[in-house]
């Protein structure tokens, strides 16, 4: 590794590259931001030393000082960029702005982290009337080659410099950009071709000459004649697209702050286009789509790289191995340049050697010669991002931590993904088929554009966006939609890269479709779609069908998933618990590797309408009128209390189950028909009216925090009893068959340790008489209770003097803590998030900040009292990877999460115990020495 | 004071006293109780060494071993006892049990605080057919007083010993003592006498037969005759009455723990009723009833202490100092044995002395010689405690603080109790008269029971209870009764004791009463009333009016309390504010001696039903759909809500005035009535239908957790703005008046500093433009927020970071706390005071564990980060005498209470700081020594 970079007493705003050299180097990508870190490592790190076209990088403290001081650069940046200007004209042997031999330079942006097409690229700065002829002579007489990079420069310059960064509003919505192709198109039609590669020297020469009238036609202002004035607009355009709109968008979607800044990477111009001799292509070290361990990528023959990007033109394989059902009649880069694309392949196994991940590279070969352009830690999607972990352990390029760090929760989830269900794809035809740019299976209803993505994904519909192609002001729509369907661009294009980042499914380059946005719609294969249409999609592998397909919720015998996981479960320490009421959910978690129930809730088997069912015997106990009414209502209760628990202790036999006490305010069970309020009543033998009555007697005002939980235990302690007998009898009936079982029975909505007293003293009754009975000697269980009214969490040390295990619900906890009722927050939320008034949503992701410290609280004065308290968390935040992280860290022993979140449970464990080891190194050799 | 009581290695359970030397003393209350520790104090302590009839004292943890050991006795306290009886009959030398000189004793119940009445005596013990003729002799052939000694021993004893401690339930509900009370009916209708004392010695001999045959008959078990065996008998009858149902009810009342224990104490006999040279007597060293510096008591010649107390005989005065319109016409011991009432009085003026406390005592004089029975603290009313407490200090007797802890919040009540209004009392004669036993003004519907009224009074009715007496029985009804009367019984009788403790409304001894609860009448003054009637009484005069007479208000003007409160204000260190709503609230407070106003809620200014009234404005507001149409509906309610402001801030002129901008759910405005629905709808201009449904839109599952305080101000900042406009416009009026104010806007329901952040920059930029707009240089405020969320509470390090102060809004931070709903803990709150799962509402009195401890945690942040930070408590604690002395101990800079609640506040903050000093003191000497 290139060693620490010694800082000058007055910090450098420019770091030059290339030559074998450079002054930066990857871990400075705070400072030159990704792109320009990684161009440094490539250029200057003795293990590469690639073939980097030299440059140099203006730092990111540079755009912070830029907004800091009204848009102004520190007043030595000039002579630094000149002086790295003419490093680079030293190691080309080229001037900028020199008529005879002129150097042509890009300027681009680059941030800490990749934020794809969202900010400004200018390429062949440089290029006035002074240079052309110079030019034309350099590339051996190439003018069309010239004019060529004239119109593009002047197309870019006038768009990102001239009007986007000075503010300009475009007129009529149709901004300079568009203005000049309409004169490429007109000139198109005017020669009667289709593409602008059937443009000679002379038309495009002719069109430069109009678009410099046109620019200044629109802008109000000539296009830049000399050279230094395009580099300085170029840098300023590039610093002031930091702020621009999409990319704001885009950092508040990712959670990139603010004052990241980025940097601006100046470099000599290497062209993909001067002819037949030259290529420019995007490749990575392995596949990002399902993470095989080959070399694949995309490449055009006389093409700029924004070519490729774009997807205006379909790009060929790279290799043999890339090639796919789109592009498989394309030469490839390896049979059509061999020696090239060996030089090409070694590099990219260095690469991936030194940076010990999938990279994502770009290149270009100018007459012959291979450039490097970029190299990058490549996006992937999930089921790429886990094998990848899970092979590069194996191939020992990266530890058991680094393999659980290499998978994000979301791509993890995307394994989790729904599919279509595959029989139903089977019996339908799909009407188009394009490339799988993100796996998984949607379907929606057609929309053409984002706006209307995101208003009909507001009203609770779920859309799929149909779109030409995608730009990154479609980004919010996008995220709307259940999936992004393109007719245009390769699996490098904008809708490709954004809809994996989100593990979204997405098919994109799929020219089939006619899409008429217009006329609302969409052709393809002679039927016609039309917008609010039911559409599937097959993101795997690329599939659109009509209709709205039957889908099938994510595998779980992902063989290379199973792997991953235990990996996760080898480095994890928390346990992972799953809340189930059903035995049938119990088996469901197991299978995903729960290792206990953490909540398994009484009520949620009060179901059915009949008078012989659960829920109406509740019913009975609710409305009797005294406690002997309601003793014997329990009776006949008490039966499907005990088979239901029964049950599921036998489904998780041999594991802890965590019983939760009758939660609910009883009015929640109150019938609302006219005919089972009859139906009750004549059971009762009360009439309708008397039945009314008794249950509007428990109507109650703020009823979350009403005559609930434990309080109905201590009211009605029949109640309890009940249900404590049906759990102790169940368990002694499976100890009795040769079964291991470990009831864990719990009392919710605790407020003081005398609640728990009062029913600990039921429970001890039951379990005695049970024992008694049955003439066991014990039973196996444990007695504890939630920590969900603030209250507890603050008398904690109290309550576990009695409570043998503490289970934070944090639902609860949350309502209590803000204050805020989870049934009623939505008329602020949205404004709450938006004004940067809350993180997230808290019931999402635990308040770590507030009612994460009651949790710390509780747990510090729960252990102080009772050492090795077990602690666990059975709210949904169970299943919320950062709240995972949180539960591991606040030192808790388990998390409870439904079953299908079990899998991102137990990464999210693993990840916490990955991410702190760093944090003990750094705790180790970071230690400040006394001078 | 007598020096610390050196323990022995082995406790000792027996401490005797008499002889001018006593084991024990005034400081061992909690092991000898009050009764045994003063006894001991006053016949051992060198400065009193008083005539006190010798005897000893059983502890109070001999009464803990009893229950602790299925109730047997210490191994050792046999010996003990034997001992310390032999002490007694070596100094009386008289022998227990000795046929011809025998000594009697009495075995009475102690606990560390008085309990009057609930605990069990029992006299003359040792009288047995054989000490019978002994001590004929000894009382020089007095044979009459021995067997009415030895009516009233068996009376007792099969009462107390044999039925109730033995645990045997009477038979149709009438027990031995009623039984054997026949027997003595009977006997005088016989002799055709109406008094006990028109009995003759033959009668009385006589009657005793038959009293030992009927105790056989009723209980199966003869009266025991050996004295050893009444000894034990009574001993443990004490210990068992600690448990009675009597005396656990009264503990409960009054927070008495159960595991302090009873104390017995057993003492040689001395009789007041051997003849007209004997009497018995009870007396104040002030008046109990309103605090007046004058020796006051009751007695009776021929009689025994416990005539005096029950009340049976209207006692005389004890000089003529004590009399009043009841017993004016009888003869003063002062006048009737002028030499004993100087020796009593001398050493009255050496109990208070010593004691530097008003005393309450018993005496008795046996043959012309003066016995000290029992010396303590005398129970007062508030009145009284207030006058003594101010009288005491300027006789330099305590200290300032000492006067602030001789008040008790109650008594401090009384004087803030209504009374009846006088002018409608002088057109109203009184049906009845009788002693002013509680002072203050009641009225209620007549009730006979104590059942009834508890009852009635559970029903939401005011009663009075009317009896021929009370006994320890009725203290449930008498607590539920606005007002006791009574027709018997004297200032010290059980009614006027228990009343007087109370500070409730009681008149006793109105003799001209004919109760007849059977029939359910009352007749006077040949009305006759009915159950159910009104009744009301003047408690301070002795009067009872029939009817429901107005009442008026505590005075605020009673030149004693103004002093007391005076002293308080000295003492505390606690600012006290007040919750006003309105300018005349405002200015009553003040009156009180309110420093500011801690709480001025905008919402309560929102009242009328008319379409100019602020309701109907803020309802526009309200029902409004969109930004423009509330900003204009806005501009109207602003005029409202300045003007009440400014009057507000003008009444407080000088001091800080917390204005809490708008807090409820906006649904809580919503019109119910049809017609108002109908006026709104056509003002705003929309259909009755769109009224509802906007209305409806606002319903909330759990309100009181929904979209209220900050919530508001965020989602409709232009609700913040205009009332902050309201505040600085009507102060910047005020300054331009010359007034000086100084408003605190007070942000409530907050739960991070972004919230806060938010509508500190609207007040900001408001405040801004009132000062352009009025030319002033500035308006001082302060701007803060509540503390009454519990996440707010454990961040409040982040929001004291720009919050200027803090409020405690207890009332919801209980709420959200506990997770209880005010409004719907009425189903389980009961049950949870009754199974001591709560010590008490925590709605009354804060709880200090848990919300306490979130309170403790947000001052601790809250300073760390702004030190300083002015903190106060605006919930209906700040009211709360226990609360407010938390608040003191917290911290806190203020509190603020309802305007009639101010003078308790600035009292419990004085006790506060009074309370404190012993602790410090403590601390100072109470360092253990290293060895």
């Amino acid at each position: 590794m290139a060693g620490k970079a010694v800082r000058s007493s007055k910090p450098k705003s420019v770091y030059s590259f290339g030559g074998g050299r450079a002054a930066g180097n990857e871990s400075m990508k705070g400072l030159l931001g990704g792109k320009g870190a990684n161009l440094a490592e490539m250029a200057g790190h003795k293990d590469l030393r690639l073939p980097v076209p030299p440059g140099f990088t203006i730092t990111t403290e540079v755009c912070t000082y830029y907004y800091a001081n009204k848009k102004k650069y520190p007043p030595a940046l000039k002579a630094e960029v000149e002086a790295a200007l003419a490093r680079v004209e030293s190691l080309m042997g080229r001037k900028f702005g020199d008529p005879e031999n002129p150097l042509l330079v890009s300027v681009r942006s680059g941030a800490r982290r990749s934020m794809p097409g969202m900010m400004e690229t200018v390429l062949n700065l440089g290029l006035t009337s002074k240079t052309i002829p110079g030019l034309i002579v350099q590339s051996g007489g190439n003018d069309r080659f010239v004019y060529d990079a004239y119109r593009r420069l002047i197309t870019m310059y006038a768009d990102v410099v001239m009007e986007k960064a000075a503010g300009i509003e475009p007129v009529e919505g149709r901004g300079v950009r568009r203005r000049l192709e309409e004169l490429l198109n007109e000139a198109k039609e005017h020669r009667g071709v289709k593409n602008d590669t059937d443009l000679n020297a002379a038309d495009l020469k002719e069109l430069c000459g109009k678009y410099l009238v046109k620019v200044e036609e629109v802008l109000g202002k000539p296009f830049p004649d000399d050279p230094m004035e395009q580099l300085w607009g170029g840098i300023g355009a590039v610093f002031a697209s930091w702020n621009g709109k999409r990319a704001v968008s885009y950092r508040r979607i990712e959670g990139i702050p603010d004052d990241w800044g980025t940097a601006v990477t100046v470099q000599t111009m290497v062209f993909g286009n001067r002819g037949d001799d030259c290529a420019t292509g995007v490749a990575f070290t392995r596949d990002p789509g399902n993470g095989e361990k080959r070399f694949y990528g995309e490449y055009l023959v006389n093409a700029q790289g924004e070519d490729v990007v774009a997807g205006i033109r379909t790009p060929a394989p790279i290799n043999e191995d890339s090639k796919g059902e789109q592009n498989k009649n394309l030469l490839s880069l390896e049979k059509g340049m061999p020696s090239l694309y060996q030089e090409l392949d070694a590099i990219q196994r260095r690469l991936e050697k030194h940076y010990r991940d999938m990279q994502d590279i770009e290149f270009t070969i100018e007459n012959d010669r291979l450039f490097m352009l970029q190299c990058r830690v490549g996006k992937r999607n999930g089921p790429a991002a886990v094998r990848m972990a899970v092979d590069m352990l194996k191939e020992k390029l990266i530890s058991r931590e680094e393999a659980v760090k290499r998978v994000t929760p979301s791509q993890l989830d995307e394994l989790l993904h729904p599919i279509l269900d595959a029989r139903a794809e089977k019996s339908h035809a799909p009407v188009a088929k394009g490339l799988p740019a993100g796996p998984g299976g949607a379907a929606g209803m057609i929309v053409f554009t984002a706006d209307e993505a995101v208003q009909q994904a507001a009203g609770g519909n779920k859309v799929v966006l149909v779109r030409e192609e995608t730009n990154p002001e479609d980004v919010e729509g996008m995220r709307a939609a259940q999936a992004i369907l393109t007719a245009r661009g390769g699996m490098t294009s904008h809708a490709a890269l954004v809809a994996r980042g989100w593990g979204k499914c997405c098919i994109v380059g799929c020219g089939e479709l006619e899409i008429d946005p217009s006329a609302g719609t969409v052709k393809a294969r002679g039927k016609t779609l039309r917008g609010g249409d039911w559409i599937s999609l097959n993101g795997t592998k690329g599939y659109v069908y009509e209709g709205q397909l039957p889908m099938i919720k994510a595998s779980e015998d992902n063989p290379i998933l199973k792997e991953f996981l235990k990996i996760c479960d080898r480095v994890r320490r928390l346990k992972v618990r799953t809340n189930a009421d059903t035995p049938e959910d119990a088996r469901k978690a197991r299978a995903f590797g729960a290792e206990g129930i953490g909540l398994f809730r009484t009520e949620h088997m009060f179901y059915g309408e009949g008078s012989e069912e659960p829920l109406f015997k509740l019913r009975r106990v609710i409305v009797s009128k005294n406690e002997e009414e309601r003793r014997a209502a329990l009776v006949d209760l008490y039966v499907h209390i005990k088979e239901d628990i029964k049950a599921t202790l036998e489904a998780m036999e041999g594991l802890p189950v965590t019983i939760r006490l009758l939660d609910p305010p009883l009015h929640e069970f109150v019938p609302q028909g006219e005919q089972q309020k009859e139906e009750l009543a004549k059971a009762v033998g009360i009439t309708v009216e008397e039945l009314e009555k008794r249950a509007s007697s428990l109507h109650e005002v703020n009823p979350m925090m009403g005559h609930r939980g434990v309080r109905l235990g201590i009211t009605y302690p029949e109640i309890t009893e009940a249900q404590v007998r049906a759990i102790f009898d169940a368990a002694a009936e499976l100890i009795q068959s040769g079964k291991k079982v470990h009831p864990e029975i719990m009392i919710p909505v605790v407020c003081n340790e005398k609640e728990l007293e009062h029913q600990f003293r039921l429970v001890k009754k039951v379990y005695g008489e049970v024992l008694a009975a049955t003439g066991l000697k014990k039973i196996p269980h444990l007695t504890g209770t939630m920590i969900e009214v603030p209250r507890a969490a603050i008398a904690a040390g109290k309550i576990a003097g009695i409570a043998e295990f503490f289970s934070f619900g944090t639902n609860d906890l949350t309502q209590m803590g803000f204050g805020f009722s989870r049934d009623d927050i939505g008329s602020f939320l949205a404004d709450y998030l938006e004004q940067n008034i809350l993180p997230s949503d808290p019931f999402q992701t635990i308040d770590q900040e507030g009612v994460g410290e009651l949790i710390r609280i509780a747990i510090g004065r729960g252990r102080r009292q009772r050492p090795g308290l077990k602690v666990g968390i059975c709210g949904e935040h169970g299943g919320d990877p950062e709240s995972v992280k949180f539960c591991h860290r606040a030192g808790m022993d388990y998390v409870s999460c439904s079953p299908y979140r079990v899998p991102i449970a137990r990464h999210a464990a693993a990840l916490a115990v990955a991410e702190e080891k760093p944090k003990a190194a750094r705790g180790k050799s970071g230690k400040k020495k006394a001078k």
